[in-house]
């Protein structure tokens, strides 16, 4: 009787972005029972946007669990601290200073909460159901808006004294360089690798060649996505911005290798739907940059969880990790 | 009786270093009972010099325990790796290729012997006996001819993947800059930060001002020692020279932070004797590159352990370490 319980057990994963929040309640072999989204700028007062997240989630618990079967929540969010349950200075969220959100959420929900980066979610996602199962040194680097990592050595992930490690998108890659447009900092990897980045340097690089396609579209619509669009079509410039793009990750991986030497890096995120354009160059300049030990070692591979889902998933794996 | 004879547990560590090789027998409270030094470079075959560590060796052990109370054997020497008990083309050694050392001193000594490379080693030594002692997570970082690093994360030493983690001085500081005399790699921290790369800044910057009092050393005697020299006497070419040196350091501490969110950095080595030249510089630029939730958190600090000791001890550590 127990172990049909215990196969029954789920866990809520939610994770939380400047946009939107997605939940889904997650059962031991990371299926997906049930899920939903909430607009997290809707909510100025985090007080509200909880209540707001209890409605919605409250029936499909009810539907799918007993309150014993329910084993916790594990939130993957920005700025969040694994070892204080709490988000600090979030500057893609519009709760302000240093949020309680864990104790928050254990006293509306009354179970156990734990709480981590959205990029460290996304890592043990990666390694519970995705593309490093099994391994127990790898590094997840996620592309998007902005640029998130999850680092696992020795099969754990890297929390760091204060719960902060793995913030590798804020590491310089090129001292003096871009000024980042929220951080202050210059060269940083988030400067140039992510969407925003990818964006920012295509704006650039199309006032320098008045044929590329790209200057078709009008300023505020440029976006990684577009450049995709014009690179396929075989626009040099497009091709180019990802190729710069492509550089500036390489060298920052080598960087990355050479301190914890990892088995796998492992890309998620909108970027990388740009595929060889963004791969390859890459691959190049990480190598080129590597001490000769690391050199054709370190698997560099796309993430195999669907993006929709795996976000959910590493956040519900949070409950199960200890 | 078992207790006694537990306390009277010794475990030998050695140091492989390109010039010397230092060892020493040490007890469980980090103790050195013995020790003593052989000229590596005095050895192109690695059988012989095992042969000649074992004579030095034995009457030692033979004085201060019997064969039981020998727990190990425990080296530090440069490229070493843990998992395969190997060194692998040591750039400052004669010992060509891949050579696997703990197995033909486990043969010679008949007891089990641990590797892995000189800075992790150091560390281990910081954690057990000096500056680290309680902390779970910190980065050592030796500035001696070379820059090494030791990184321990939840307590542990990481030593990646393939066991070769850690090569912080091989990391990039500048993109395109200061080309490496062995790796050939371009702009790492090794290039800038290491007694050579001090030495390499300061000819440098003396032809640019010839009334540095560095011009008054012939070419060939231009050392970290010499540079420190002249800043203790009040040149400011010296004293940039540090300044320089300490701005490209702390620049590249910063980057690790954002990895591993360490409680410290520990500096070790020759280099660290320039004191405040290079390590007021050092924290300036580090906190300059932090992301803000880093800032004024990390202790950047000098080693305690002497460095003559701190090298056979870390190595000693090893054994125990498991």
């Amino acid at each position: 009787m127990s172990i049909i319980n215990l196969s029954k057990q789920v866990a809520l994963g939610i994770d939380i972005g400047g946009t939107n929040t997605k939940y889904g309640l997650v059962n031991h072999r990371g299926e997906i029972l049930e899920k939903g989204i909430l607009k997290t700028e809707d909510f100025p007062l985090v007080e509200n946007f909880i209540e707001a997240l209890y409605q919605k989630i409250r029936p499909l618990l009810d539907k799918h669990c007993s309150q014993k079967q329910l084993d916790g929540i594990g939130i993957g969010a920005p700025n969040a601290n694994y070892y204080k349950g709490t988000i600090e200075q979030a500057t893609n969220l519009h709760w302000k200073g240093i949020v309680p959100f864990a104790e928050l959420m254990r006293e509306k929900f009354g179970v156990p909460c734990t709480m981590t980066n959205d990029a460290n979610a996304a890592a043990l996602g990666e390694m519970m159901f995705g593309a490093a199962r099994g391994m127990k040194d790898f590094i997840m680097i996620t592309l998007g808006t902005g640029v998130g990592s999850g680092i696992v050595a020795n099969g754990q992930l890297i929390y760091g004294h204060d719960g902060f490690a793995g913030e590798l998108g804020h590491t310089v890659v090129k001292p003096g360089g871009r000024k980042h447009w929220s951080t202050g900092l210059e060269g940083t990897l988030e400067s140039y690798a992510s969407a925003t980045g990818i964006a920012i340097t295509a704006k650039k690089m199309r006032a320098e060649f008045p044929h590329s396609e790209l200057n078709k579209y009008p300023e505020e619509t440029i976006s990684s996505k577009v450049v995709y669009q014009c690179a396929e079509n075989g626009d040099p410039t497009a091709i180019e911005v990802f190729r710069y793009t492509g550089q500036k990750l390489g060298e920052a991986l080598a960087n990355f290798v050479m301190f914890s030497s990892p088995e796998a890096i492992l890309l998620f995120g909108g970027v990388i739907k740009a595929g060889d354009f963004i791969l390859k160059p890459t691959k190049l300049h990480m190598e080129r940059n590597l001490l000769a030990i690391f050199r054709d070692k370190v698997k560099l591979v796309f993430s195999e969880l669907n993006e929709a889902d795996a976000a959910i998933l590493g956040a519900s794996a949070l409950v199960w990790e200890k």
